[in-house]
Order: structure tokens, then sequence, then C-alpha cells
């Protein structure tokens, strides 16, 4: 067992393992909610930066000692750096304003920066974890602002790379089957042919505009609401802190960081993040589609569709030896459904927004940034692993193209509607081809069939030669 | 009973009430799926700008003679004025593609088309539902692009100007109200002083991110498939005909769209509805926040918050005479439940793609719809009924701030948190005023309380001079 | 332009339609709220129901004097008969407690029993529609029991029912197909042979369970709030109302319905239609799974699964004439989406409940109804025009039995699972059967591979005798 | 860094960690898919009970030597004792069967009993994991019986019994403050009187009947699917083998588990755990609404509605010093956010379900296991941090009472609604009580009002005395 040391705070005394930073107040949450469900590592070490870019702005602005400031500045970037990961006990299951983890920084960073300083863990000075580190803040407008910072951080450093590989593993898919004739399916039923490489042209439009999307988010999830304190006012904060943090901030992250011109809004309520896990759903939404259509493309291997071969990933059944299964296309699959569900949480939370704070924080930037992370993950694991190694079974596509049923639909403009109706009921009620049910009912010669129901024609507008 | 004609189509023979301009296709269609639940009129009336922008483009192209083109162009016209409304009559609970519609939309023009040119009804000529009215297209695109088309006309021509309104008004009571101070709450608890103006900004910056994300959706939804016909190529149509018919549908609807460079994206997936829901889903996020808020402030109005008073709408209780309540604040409250569940359905059939086609359509956009127009109306009601005539209870407000237990929170940064905690709890516990709690206590004298504790200051950062 | 009359509430005069029942406060309300989007008839009709047995246990009680309560029920029976549901204009977006509603059915109750006894509109005599009709209620318990009272009737009537009949089907379709082998598929790969019937008998233990699901809710749907009145403890009600109520309206509709035991329970919350949501969530889910697994099974004609034969509706493609489309199981798809989404919405509703009335009592009833008719409506299509016609395509369905690469599986007990691993390897990459694979590794001969793996003897646990 | 030791399986050598138990599968997909998102614990135990279970029917049905029979059942109850937690690396984000975890537990047993039978790690031999670990199973049906398993035990164990102390602990205030009056609150707006106990008696019946519906789902959670092996025919299983597991997993856990009549049913769908979802959604919205209730009623402490009292927890604010938040109201309400995005992510899960096998397995179990979790820790938390020490405010209850605006509706019956409607509009318009207003209204006096308007005789119905 670890041994204890006593601190205070206004509550009186608490007792806390005397190797750890945090201090008293949370150690009392810890005491009241445990520790089962810890916040992501990146939103920890993101109040490393927050606390750092605030002492910078407070010893601009003349609110804090430089001696002091520097202890903070420097406490705060060990923090950014994830030293203290293990100092951060507390669960996401706490008040809903994320005060006792913002209190948990504070203290760490005091009880640091104290022993730095020569002092002792406890002491609480020459810095007080509120006094000093939380100097022109609240856990008001700290967290929120971690909620944007953390958000903008993982989507650019994270996500938004994992999808460019992604379009670019697409289109490159896209380039080389080009010309690759398949049928297309529309009702799940036969239809008229296209390439394979226009099909994943789509799948790689989609991935760009979901790129798009996010981007889209940006400008919002940029705006911070530090330095609104404890109901959007900027009580106790000198004036310019909040545009000071900013500046400070965009250089300790090199992201174009600006101050929320209503503090209020920011703190009041989390439409940005909401509208964020929009985007991810309309994400989720796309690869699901993504996934789903190539797991399909490439049942079988001998009673399915089978135009698509799924690279071997060496896991089986455990009773049927040596089937494959398209297991990386699942987990796409299953992440986009968590991220669906994660987003009604997500908005939920922002829609219980109440007067000057909504307290719904934790669970949002939980599940937020957890949606990041799935995202993320899977995504690339899809990329890497199952489309980088995709292959198509040339065989079987040019086969679909051959028997479909629909070819005769390249005759509208040559026999009109009804006529290619006649044709096309007479092929599949006798077995026919198309081509033979149009011969036997006198509306066309072979040779004229052959010269105008042409599958590598039909993949395209009319030229103007076609319409001669 | 009304008399029957017989139409045919390649299937055989029909009947159809008489009057009727629908023809085969379509009275199958009614007598498969029924009529319960029509389109809105905005969809049926775009399919008419839709029909007549496809003859103008076929004809410009050479591909419709110019006198059926004109034909087509004019009953289309018809349509698109609502004239036709009552020749629709089929299910949004029909085939994923919305073929019926479309099929509608085509029998009905051609049957119009033709009684013009002296022809009649049910004889497919010269206009030919099909080959003429259909004319370079298929369900397929034509309907994802009505789907587009009517969104983009409904959220700029209805909500966006219905937005504006509720934030120019929103902003007047922000000005109003400027420097009628509030008590902040956080945690539902009384916190600091601020102003009803700012929490009124707020609503204000809230619903001007929200016009924001709309428009940022805009884009995506002005890109139109129409040209893809069966899946995405553009079988069996003129090259040209996606940007000619673009250019004919902005210059008919005054909204700039253009061709989707990638049909495929267009007509097998609705990314971009999902993520026009998105944004209508954090907008529900937004009103519910601004309509609880009023409810909440204006609860009483005696044993409530009571800090605001909503106008008097003359409805009242049927047990309790003259009782009055929120009723529009709980309309718009509704309407927010209806369009995130309405997301759902959304989320759920954009997920639903599959291959060249997704076959959810007909439930996707009259979700859409019906959110759009939900939201339009219960805004405007919002708007005008219920914020217009929003008043602020000035007495309960000054009492409120005058009894607050947190005000020595401006003492900070004079005496440190440590003491002023002491202050509140024996305020508290006590049932003191903070003020004579910390005389009482020795920290601070009455005058310089009093010259600290200014609630009027209390509501922005410090001015230099505060410093002093 | 219909005539006018005036009527006066509390508030003053109003004008009012002369040929309409309804009164000043429905009136007041039409003009605050407007009539776009109707309640269903069966809520509507429902009232006339509640108010019928609301009269005669007031009668009973000497809460109402007999000759009034003769004129109220009267009325009230022609409202249940639906006789009046053209004087309902309100909307769903009104006050979230449906005051307005239950005030429409008052007046037009009061309205039609004035007119009966002689007196005329508006006279509020000799039946006053607060007074009288509404006697021992308020709109707080009234709208909820409506609430529930429809939700039974529209289960037991109508949505069980239909569901009985799937069921029957579906079980139809698995005896039928007992003994017709078929591919099973895992990941949707093939895996090891079955036999159709018993595809669909787990299609019939869905809906079984489905139907036991529902019927599961009944007991908490059937413990009504009426007799609560304004907040739940009965003021204004004479002793014994809320189980006098209840005899009467089991009595007026022969459903088992008792009173709540809790009213505060059963108008401040709505969890047991949120409950009731739950299970046609999973009904929506159930269906999905039956229907798509349908459409896929269907698939082709020629260059899909082609296993089942869904049955021609006659509708076909605007652009490739004599395609077929599974439009039904579409439809079915898409009210399983509708009806998830709405679920959202109900849950919303339920959970914004506060103190001792939820008031998103109007938007939580018509998704929940809207559920039960789409429900029932798309479950009766599906059944009746697509199930009931619905074939197997024999040659397709032993064609794959037969080239099945898993089949070896069978002999796991006999060769052990690592050399049955290799047997299946071969076969894929050399493109062979496992049997020629298994003999050409000299694992077991052909007459034992024929002996040991029998598709029919693979559909079911070993018999002693395979064990010999 | 550990040393490493090379096991091989039907694909080739792997290396894995020397002192892990786990064999070649397990390792492959760990390269595969990491191991970010472990399983909750509950569940790789509840495979101990599993394999535990399949070994005792094996043996007794002949299909398993004794010894090996007995070596798998040892290994398999230290796994479930929670022995190997260590051993089992793999993430959620897996192959959608769950077969790498299913193959995990194989390995883990066959090694873990080699070295018991004095072979060593990655022998298979006497024990293999496939042939005799996995014997009679297959992934497919032993993952969802796990599946079934655990949500049935965690259920059982755990949240039924934390909802049953909530629920009396509600019950004891409803009974401690059975005559305490308070004000009643409509569209949030004042009432009239009930008593407080009232209120809490809504809590403690909604929780009960939580309690009933979750009940209610146990009948087909406790289905079981082992013995339909790969896809539901119960190849490879001996005659006998699902019942025989059910009569051994019953002996086992104290369950009354039964094997799921339809195999294909149980593998193919999961809609039992939606369902099982759908009651915890209910249960989210119940928490929600009572949480919310008493974070409203306890708001202040000066400018709120102050009626209750929230224990102190010593946690505050960091900017407010001696601020108190009702934190743990705030954490139960943001976990019934968590469940109710979980129940959409099951929701979605359960839809998916195709042909023979659901294949979303792992991310619904994951969902459903962390609702369980989350509300059973919160609500304990609840129950015992907030509800035991929640208290009364008594003088405020009572000075709301006092005056409330609406206490005239009392006078209904004897005065008629429309003069109880002069009576509050005049009380409201000039300030006065409803007593003044009716007294100079002439309606009645002083004295008969002070007998007809009593609170404590307005929370319950009129008995006779009163009508007299």
């Amino acid at each position: 067992m670890s041994t204890l040391r006593i601190e205070h705070d206004a509550f009186g005394p608490v007792s806390i393992p005397a190797e750890r930073y945090w201090g008293a107040q949370t150690q009392r949450a810890l005491e009241v909610f445990g520790s089962k469900q810890p916040f992501a590592p990146s939103l920890i070490r993101a109040f490393g930066q927050q606390k750092r870019a605030c002492a910078r702005a407070n010893a601009r602005l003349g609110a804090l000692k430089p001696e002091l400031a520097q202890a903070i500045e420097q406490a705060a970037e060990e923090l950014a750096s994830g030293a203290f990961d293990a100092h951060f006990p507390l669960s996401i299951w706490q008040t809903g304003s994320g005060t006792q983890t913002n209190m948990n920084a504070n203290e760490v960073i005091a009880n640091r920066a104290n022993l730095a300083l020569g002092s002792e863990l406890g002491s609480k000075s020459p810095v007080h974890p509120n006094d000093h580190v939380n100097r022109s803040q609240s856990s008001n407008d700290s967290f929120p602002t971690v909620m944007h910072l953390t958000t903008v951080l993982e989507l650019r450093g994270r996500l938004l790379p994992a999808l460019g590989h992604l379009r670019n593993e697409l289109q490159a898919k896209a380039d080389a089957w080009q010309d690759v004739l398949k049928i297309g399916r529309t009702h799940l039923m036969d239809a008229v042919p296209m390439s394979q490489g226009q099909a994943f042209g789509a799948f790689a439009q989609q991935i760009a505009h979901g790129i798009a999307r996010i981007e889209a988010c940006l400008p919002r999830l940029r705006l911070l609401p530090q330095g609104g304190t404890a109901v959007g006012t900027g009580l106790n904060t000198p004036q310019g802190f909040d545009v000071a943090f900013c500046e400070e901030i965009s250089r300790l992250t090199g992201e174009p960081f600006e101050t929320n011109p209503c503090k209020f809004e920011g703190m009041g309520t989390h439409d940005a993040l909401v509208e964020a896990s929009g985007a991810l759903n309309v994400l989720a939404v796309s690869l699901s589609k993504i996934a789903n259509d190539i797991r399909l493309l490439g049942s079988g291997p001998r009673c399915g569709l089978g135009e698509l071969i799924v690279p071997d990933d060496g896991l089986t059944s455990s009773i049927m030896p040596g089937k494959r299964n398209p297991t990386i296309a699942e987990v796409l699959v299953q992440a986009a459904m968590q991220v669906m569900g994660n987003h009604t949480t997500i908005t939920l939370a922002g829609a219980s927004s109440t007067f000057e704070l909504n307290v719904a924080k934790p669970v949002l930037i939980h599940n937020l940034l957890q949606s990041i992370e799935v995202l993320t993950d899977c995504v690339s694991l899809f990329t890497h692993k199952l489309l980088h190694g995709l292959e198509v079974n040339r065989p079987q596509l040019a086969r679909n193209v051959e028997h479909s049923l629909l070819m005769a639909t390249a005759l509208n403009p040559l026999l009109g509607y009804d006529r290619v109706a006649q044709i096309t009921r007479k092929a599949a009620d006798e077995g026919l081809s198309p081509k033979d049910a149009a011969v036997q009912l006198g509306f066309i010669t072979a040779e004229a069939y052959a010269q105008h129901v042409r599958p590598e024609a039909m993949i395209r507008p009319a030229t103007p030669t076609d319409n001669d």
C-alpha cells in the first residue's frame, strides 16, 4: 500500500497517496465518483497546453508574477507531454462541467511547480491551484476550451490524414480499374454496364466530400470560450485575456484558434461539437456504404457475387477450416455504427444545455473523441490492410456483363421504350439473351444489335458519333 | 363514381379514373401501394421544374424535336405551378428509387401535352411518357435531382429567411436588455451576475451559426446528378446533357446549381442530404436550448424563477381557469424532437446505400422536407408570437441579483480563493449576505466590499482601472 | 366564405365558422398554431370513448345530472363514430399537454349536446364544456388516457392481427420449404448447407417474438391516469371516479383497462409509451432483416444470388424497360427506418418529462401512432403482395449447394480441423471441388467422402447412426 | 522484452510472447486489429462458463474423452474465475462474429490444459483448440451464447439489485414525505398542491416498472443458440447437445437457461438483445426525469426553486469558492444519455443482420454491457450518495403553496369554471391572493373560501364529506 499525505481544501483535510500529484478536490472526487472510465489521454494532455497558454497570457497582462507563471508553464509543458497521465485518475462520470478534471490539472501543476520551486506537495505555496494555476479561469471556460482544442488537434492531426490516405487509395483503384467493365446494379438487381473504376470513383468522392465536411466545421471549432470564466462575462480576468490566450495557444499548437466573440455561447452550448459529430455521422454513413459494397461484391467465393477479391488476413472460422471472411470490412461497418450511436449521445448532450452552462460536457467530449479515434483507427486499418490489396475478379465481372438481361436498354433511342420492354420480357421469360430476343422479335438484325449494344460504349453519354 | 378510361403499358391494360392525367404505371402503383401518405407538394412541383429543364436541354442538344419539347415544357410549367397536385396520388411508401412518382410526372405531363397537341389521354402520342418526357433521364437520376432541388429551394426560400427573422429578433432583445442585470446560473445553481442582453446575445449567435451551418451545406446540395440516367454512366444521354440541364434549371430557379462531377455518388448515396439533416439537427439542439431557457426563466408566476414574462396567447387550462402556459415554447421544443428523430431516419436511409442506387429515397426526402417545414413554421411562430412580445420582470431580476450567494467571487483577486470560500460558506450556513459574512470574518470592511463587489462591474473583464 | 358566429371564453369573444361545432378555445388555438398537421383520426375518435366513459362515471357517482350526462354521452358516441372528424382542425403542433385538443373535444361535445337539448351553439348551456363535459377531468389526465387508449386499440385491433398473418405466412413457407436445400451464408460468404425452410422458420420466430414483445407492453399500457386531474392528486373528482372510469371504458372498448395506481406517473411521464415504441423498434429491426434477406436472395436475375423469386407487381423502371425490382421489400425497409427514427423522437419526448406533466405529449403520440400505422400497412402489403407469391429458384439453390467450398466441414470429426483446413485451401487455390481436393491429398477415398459429406444430413445434428 | 515461442495454425507459424497462453489465431488477430478497446472482463469470464458447460455436455454425450473433457473443464473454470484476463488481448474491433475472441478462449484453454496434462504450450496435443475445446461448437453459436449469458448475469447480478435499492430509497422518501405539501407544477408553471411524497411515489413506480420491463426481457434472453454451430443446423454436434449444454450452464450459473428452439434466430439475429437495450432505454428516460426534477427542485440556493436540499459532496467550483452543485444528479443524466446513444448503436447493429449470421456482435455486446455497467454504477452512486441524504426545504415548500395563484381551482365545482377564471385573472393582474380576489369579486365569503380551499384537502379526490 502506498503511504498517504494530507492536503487541505475549503472543506478540510483529505488523505492522498503520497506519490501522486493530485490534491484535495481530485481526491474527494475520486472518492465520490471512482475511476472506472478515464478520459482520453489526448484530453488530459490538451489541459497542459491550455494551462501553459493561460500562464503566458496572465504573465503578459500582469496578472501573474513572472516566476510563478514560468513555474506553471514548465509543469504544464510536462503535463502536455504526457508525463502526468497517471496523475489523472478521474472518471468521465463526474460533474457535468468537468470541474473535477480541471481541478485535477490545477492541483497537479501546482504541486509539480511547488516541488520545482523547492516547496512541497500540498503546500499550495508559492503556487496555489486556484489563485495561480487557474488564474483568470474557471472550469466553465477552461474545460470547453480544452474540448475544442482536443477536437481540433485530433481531427487535424489524426482523422483528416487517415481520410486523405483512404481517398488516395480509393482514387488509385478508380484509376486502375477505369476500363474494367462490370454490371451496374440498382435495387440490387442487374442493370446496365459501368466500369469498376467508376464505382470506386464514387467512393473517392464520398471521402473527398467527407474531408470537406469536417473542414467546414473547423472555423466554429477554432472559436474558444477561454476568458469567459464563471458564466461568460469574463469576471476576474484582465481585459484582453481572451485574445492573448488565443495568440498563445495558437503559437503552441500551430492551429489558428480565435476567441469566441460570445463566450456565453461557447460555455452554455456545444453546438459546434454537435456539428462536428454530424460531420462524423455523414462519414460513418459513407464508410458503411463503401464497406458494405465491398463485402457484397466480394461475397462467395462460389455462391456469391464474387466480383472483388478481398485480401487474405490469415484469420478463419473456428468450425469451417479455411473459410475466409471480410473481417476488416466488418470492423469498419461496426465502427460506423458506434459513431452513429455516439452522435445520438452527443446530440442529447448538446440539447441539454441550460442557462449559462451545458453540464453534459464529459459525456459529450468522451463520445466525440471516441468517434474520432475509432474512425481514425478503423479507416487506417481498412485502407492499408484491405483496400490496398483488393483485387478484381475479371472473369466473373466479364461473365456478369455478358449475361445481363438489361443490355437492350441501349436500344431505347432506336426502338423506343415499349419495344425494348418486349425484348427484355421475352428474354426473361424464355431464358434468352436480349440479343436473341430482339432478333426473334424482328425488331433489329443481329449485326445492328451488335453495333448498338456495346458494353464499352454504354458506360458514358453518347458521343456525337454514337448519334449518327 | 368517376368514369374510367383504359391506358396500356408494357404489362397490359389498366383502368384509370377518366378525369385524372396519370397513366398506367401510376395506376398500378396506386393499386399496389395505396395513397395514404403523399409527398410534400413542394417535391411534386419541383418535378415540374426538373422536367421543364430536361425538355429544354434535350431540345438544345437535338435529342427532342422542338414541338415536342415545347409541349412538354408547357405542361411541366403547369405542374411546377401546382396545377396538377391532385394528379399525384401516390404515397411515399413506394419503391425506394421514387420511380413511381417520376413515372407519375412523366405520365401527367405526357397526357397534358398530348391534350394540348390535340391528341387524347392515354394515347402516348405524339408525346410518350418514357421516350419523350423522360428523355435522357431515368428515375434514378431524376428523383435525386428533385430531392436536391426541393431541399435547396425550401432551405433558401423558407427556412433561412425564418431563421434570419429569429436571429434579428433575438439580437433586438440582446440590444434592448444590454444593461438589465440578472443572476447567471451554472449547474442550475445561482452563480455570478450578467446581463439579460448577454444571454440573448448567445441565443442570437447560436442562430447566426445555425444559418452558417445550413449555408455550408449548399455547395454539395447544389450538385445535381441529372444526366447519370440508369446507373450513373449517362447511358442514353447526349454528351453535355448534364451541364445543359444545370444551366437550364439554374435559369428557371435562380439558384446556381452545378452538375455533380460524379453522378454515381449523387445517385448511389445521399451523403449531402444526411449532411443537411445534420445541420438541421444542430439547429434543433440550439432551438431546444433557447426555448427551454425561456420556459424555465418564465416559470411561475409566483413559485418559479419568474424572470421573463411570456406573452399571453389567450389559451388556458381546461381545469385550472386562467392558468397561462408557455405553449409556443413547448411547440418549438417538440418540433426539435421531431427533427432529431427525423435525423435518425435520414441517417439510416443514407447508410442503406447499396451499389449504384440508394433505395431509401422516398423516406429520406419525406423526413428531410418535413424537418424543414416544421422548423420553418415553428420558428416563425416562436419569433412572432412569443419572442416579439417577451418581456423581462425587472423587480424579480433585481431581487435575485441582490440575494445571490456567490457575489464574493469578485473578491478572489483581492482575498484569494480560500478566504472567499470561507465567506461563502459562512453566508450559506448562517443565512447571511456575503457582505455581512465577509465583514464578520474581518476580511474586508463594508466600504471596501461595496467598492469591489459591484454587480454592474462584474459582467465584463476587469478594466485597467478595476485593477488599480 | 362561411358565415361566422361569436363564442366567448374567459378571454372574451371569438369568431368561429358558423357550421363548426368547435368553440372559443379551439378557435384561438387555430389562430395561434394553424392546422397543418392534424392528429390521427383514431386519436380524435378515442376522445369520444373517453368522454363517454367520463360522463357515465360522473353520472354513477352523482357528479353530473343524468340528463346532462346522457346528452354528453350521446354526443361523445357520435364523436367516437367519426362523425365529427371535420370539427377537429388543430395541429399536433400545439401545447405539450394536448390541452387544445381536449378542449376541442369538450367544445364539440358541448355544442352538439346543447343542440340536441334544444339550445344553440356557443350557449354553453345547459352543457358547459368545462363544467360538464370536462367534469372530474383535466387535459392533463384526459389526454394521456386517450394516448394509452388509442395505442392499445391500434395495437390490438390493427398491428397485432397484421403480425399474426405475417407470422403465419412465414411459417407456411418454412413448412413448404422444409427440405429445400440451400447454402447457408455467414459473413455473406458461402458456408455449409441448410434448408430454405429453416431460414423462414427463423423469420417466423422473429415475428412470433415480436408479437410477444408487444403483448408484454400491454399491462402497462392498460394503466390509465384518468382521475388524476390537474397534477395527479384527483382534485375535483369524486372518490372512486378513477376506478369507475376504467370500468366504463373497459365496457365500451372490450379491453381490460385498469386505473394507474399512481396517476402522477401516468401524467408526468410516458415511460409506458416509450416502452411500446421500443417493442416496435425491435420489430423494425426484425422486419429489416427479413426484407433485406429476401431482397438479397432474390437479387439478379442473372448476376445476383437468384435463389428466391419475388412476385411480379407490374411496376418497372422508367429507363430500363422490363426491369423488375423488389419494390415491396424496399417499402418495408423504409417503413422500418421511419419507425426507428420515430423511436428517437419518442425517447426524447419521454425523457423531457418535468415535474407533474410531460409536455411533449402531442409529438410523442403522433409519432407512436404513425409507427403503428406504417407498420400495420407495410406489413400487410408485404405479407399479401410479396410473401404470399414468393417462390424458390430450385435449380439455382441446388447449383449453389453443389459448388460450395466449405462442404468438407462435415469431415471435422473424422479428419480433424487441421487436415480439413488443408482440403479447403487446396480446393480454393486450385479451383477444385472439396471432394477432389480431399482425395488428392490422400485424406479420404471418394467413396468415404460421399458417405460422410451428404448435404441432406448436414442440416441437423448427428444422429446416433451418423456417429457409427 | 518478452521472449517468443512459435505456434502454428493452418496458415503457418506465428511468434507469440512466451508467457502468454493465447495461440496462433489470437496472435494473428492481434497483429491485424490491435488491442486498443478490450471486451469487458465479464464477457471474457463468461466464456469460461460456456466452455466448461460445453466440455461437460460433450463428455455426457460421448463426444469428448473424459480425460480431455476434465482438463478442459478445469482450465475453463480458471478462465471463469478471472485468472486469464491478461491472456485476452483482443479489441472489440474485430470480425463481426467475435470469432477471434472465441478462438482466443479455445487457445488459452487448450494451452492451459495441455500444460496441466504435462504437454507444452503450442503443442495442440492432447488438447486441440478446435477439435476439443471448440468441440460441437462454432464461434457462430458460442459467441452469441456468451452474449446472452453475460447479459443475463450482469442484469440479474448487478443492475436489478441496484434498481431494487433505488426503488426502496425512493419509496422511503415517498413514505417519509407523505404529508409534506408542495405546489404541483405543470408546463413548469405553478398549478395546484400535492405532497412531496406523491412526487417521490411516482419516481418509485417508474423504477418498479423499469425493473418489470427488464424482467420481461429475461425469457428471451435466457434462450441460448449453443448447438447451432456454423449456420444454425447443428452440424457436427451430437444429437441433444443443445439441451445438455443448457442443463450444464444452468447448473453452473444458477440461471434457468433454455435452448433456443430456433438456433437460426439466435445466431442470425439479435432481436432479444435489442429488446433488452430498449428496456434500458426506458430506464434511462425514467432516470433522466428523476434526476432532472431533483436538480431543478434543488436549484438555488437563493434564486432558484429551492424546495429540495441536495447533500453536500465536498466538491465545489474552481472559481466560485463554496458553490455547491448537484454533481451526482448530473452524472446520472449523462449516464442516461450514454445509454440512449448506445441504444442507437445496438439498434443499428441488430438491424444489420444478414443471412445466417449477424456480424455486428462485438459492437453490439460491447455497447450493451457498457449500458448495464454505467447504469449500475451511476444508479448506485445516485441512491447512496444523493438520494439517501436528500432533504426537503419545508419553509420554502410552505411559502410556495401559500403564494400559488391557482388555488381557486378547488372552487370549480362550487362556482363554475368561468367565475374561477375571473378570480384567477384578477388575482394575477392585481397581485392579489386568489382569496382576496374571490372575495372582492363577491363570489364567496372569506370564511367559505377558507373552508373550500384547503391545500391539505386538495391532494386527493373529494371524500363524500367534502361533497356535502
